[in-house]
């Protein structure tokens, strides 16, 4: 286990044992991807895998933290994992759901009041759990756990930093390793190199996209050239100890054309001003709103949302959009991602990552300009 | 849409509404990545990275096939799937599973019988579903579906065999690309690119583990260096087109020593018993048993499976173990994984794929002794 995610666990451990004699729950079941990298600080490899083999991280709100996980999983997971037990199921033999709730009648909570994540737990293992407790009571904890995601403890806010500061510089770093006649897979490729030497865990979706690709919205690195003059739109999401990054730039190969230029400084004065609006206090509806007036000012149509809370999951509380609001709060990190997309000719699109503080925002990573492609 | 894509749909749509029919269903409902995959073609890059973003494949017994998909990967959903029609919903305004009833309604089969996959679907999403569909009689299809995968259509055993076959070679070749003082990560990067440059979509799980880590069982490549004598397990675990490739070797370091070459002799005719047990008619079971009696004669310790179905997913029916048996039928895709873990010291597996013929099984990869690391 490294310092950095003991000092995340021991943190996110307090935060979510108070939370819990808080809503009067005995104990919570996690069992999302982001719910098991939270109260235990790993998720085996298995379940992106094989669908079946099922994990669960249990906190009770006093007493030993235990972790399920196939057996083929234990052993690293042993390594990754600050549960205080990692106990194994050996696939086939017995149901991960019958496991959890022998390890919570073991604690004598199997008639306790349980959270549990109904809309990451599936019909059948919610069954499997419900018929194995039958004196427990299953509350849905989906709120309870993501509520308390959205402010980020310091070491949390450390991982996030991290990561994203190496995104930023990797981006402008490969762009500046290939060069016109280079392809999109091939300036991939300098990423996820980079990503990886940098201690990224994965990319969980990379886009390199050129001229008429740039404006397409998930586009992965593919055989197409980058030609002088194509706008390059560049999003790097990747994780690494189980946070994200999320930093998107514009890169152009050779001299922009004037219209580039004029759309890429016309959204940079958009991302100005929606940035400038972050600070505690500050409904992220209003943040929003802000957006959207400077963008039909600059007459660039705006997009549904403009940016999202961001930590062990990709997108996750505070969105920044105009159907719900919250007050932000020192300690929520957000990306602040404005883009315009002309269908089919280029697409440009300016992504940050900041931590909201007492009197503002600090910026985790900062766009200057267009970036340039080659040396 | 490419013609073995397309080559696919048509089998596969012809081979689910015949089973409808058979099942007495009006339509089925996908939502797992793999009947998603399966069901239209492909799956929405979101589905991945933001978990409330669900997709949905509809497919009556008679009539259009639709899939919902969130609006952010529309466009290249449209690209990518062969469902008739592609309808998208925007994030926060109508709950995916909401869209999914309009569009069962639209085609009079809100008050039909429904398939969907209770192993899939979150209690969240069901509950929706459930209401939005009052009329409508909402049945278990998980086993229905993964039934109809485990026999493979003609198209689909191309595309398995076409990746699988680059596996190996990029294997074998990102051994020889090396040498002793590389790390498992360079390893591993060239393994990667390769597997882009091969038409790879993503390596699910890549191992590579050098030494005392080839006995880990999934071990991702670090900044371990490979030392003369270091035996390297490999396993290439990734998709293309949907569908998986698995292929493990294991490599070593100049010189093995004595007991190297031992142990892997023995594994080696291991693996032929087994491979000489799979033909049409076998039961799984029965493979499992020799594969077994093998290992005990080489006084190896047998592990608890050696073998699984291979297809959209890494592990499905039919396991080879003795938990569960069934027929060995042609067209059945299999991968043959003989192991044997010396803990803390190293690891040897041999692993490859094949489809059973109609009157043995065609190798589809074929192991040919401990790789070379360097040229």
């Amino acid at each position: 286990m490294s310092t950095t995610t003991s000092d995340v666990g021991v943190q996110v451990l307090e935060r979510v044992r108070g939370a819990l004699a808080d809503a009067s729950l005995d104990a919570v079941i996690a069992t999302s991807r982001e719910a098991l990298i939270y109260t235990a600080g790993a998720v085996p490899p298995s379940l992106r895998t094989v669908r079946q083999r099922l994990a669960a991280s249990i906190v009770p709100v006093s007493g030993e933290t235990e972790a399920i996980v196939v057996s083929v999983d234990a052993q690293l997971m042993r390594e990754r994992m600050w549960a205080d037990r990692v106990t194994d199921y050996v696939e086939f033999e017995k149901h991960p759901m019958e496991v959890t709730a022998d390890a919570l009648r073991r604690q004598g909570l199997d008639g306790g009041r349980i959270g549990v994540e109904l809309t990451a737990l599936s019909v059948e293992a919610h069954e499997v759990l419900l018929r194995a407790l039958p004196n427990a009571e299953l509350v849905a904890a989906d709120e309870f756990l993501s509520g308390l995601r959205v402010v980020k403890t310091p070491a949390e806010i450390d991982a996030i930093r991290r990561i994203g500061r190496a995104a930023q510089e990797i981006a402008a770093t490969a762009c500046r390793s290939v060069d016109a006649g280079a392809t999109e897979r091939e300036l991939g490729n300098a990423i996820s190199e980079a990503f990886a030497a940098a201690g990224g865990d994965e990319l969980t979706m990379l886009v390199v996209g050129a001229g008429e690709r740039s404006s397409h919205p998930n586009a992965p690195p593919t055989n197409r050239t980058l030609e002088r003059g194509d706008v390059v739109r560049l999003d790097v999401i990747g994780t690494s100890a189980g946070y994200h990054c999320d930093v998107a730039r514009t890169a152009v190969v050779g001299d922009p054309s004037d219209e580039v230029t004029k759309v890429y400084e016309l959204l940079e004065s958009v991302h100005e001003r929606a940035l400038a609006a972050v600070k505690p206090g500050a409904q992220s509806a209003d943040v929003y709103r802000i957006y959207r007036e400077a963008m039909e000012e600059a007459k660039l149509p705006p997009y549904h949302f403009v940016g999202h809370g961001l930590g062990i999951t990709l997108h996750e509380e505070p969105f920044v959009h105009a159907k719900t609001s919250v007050a932000l709060e020192p300690g929520m990190v957000l990306c602040i991602e404005p883009l315009t997309m002309l269908e089919g000719r280029f697409g440009v699109q300016i992504e940050d990552e900041l931590v909201v503080t007492d009197d503002g925002c600090e910026l985790i990573t900062r766009a200057s300009g267009l970036l340039p492609i080659g040396s």
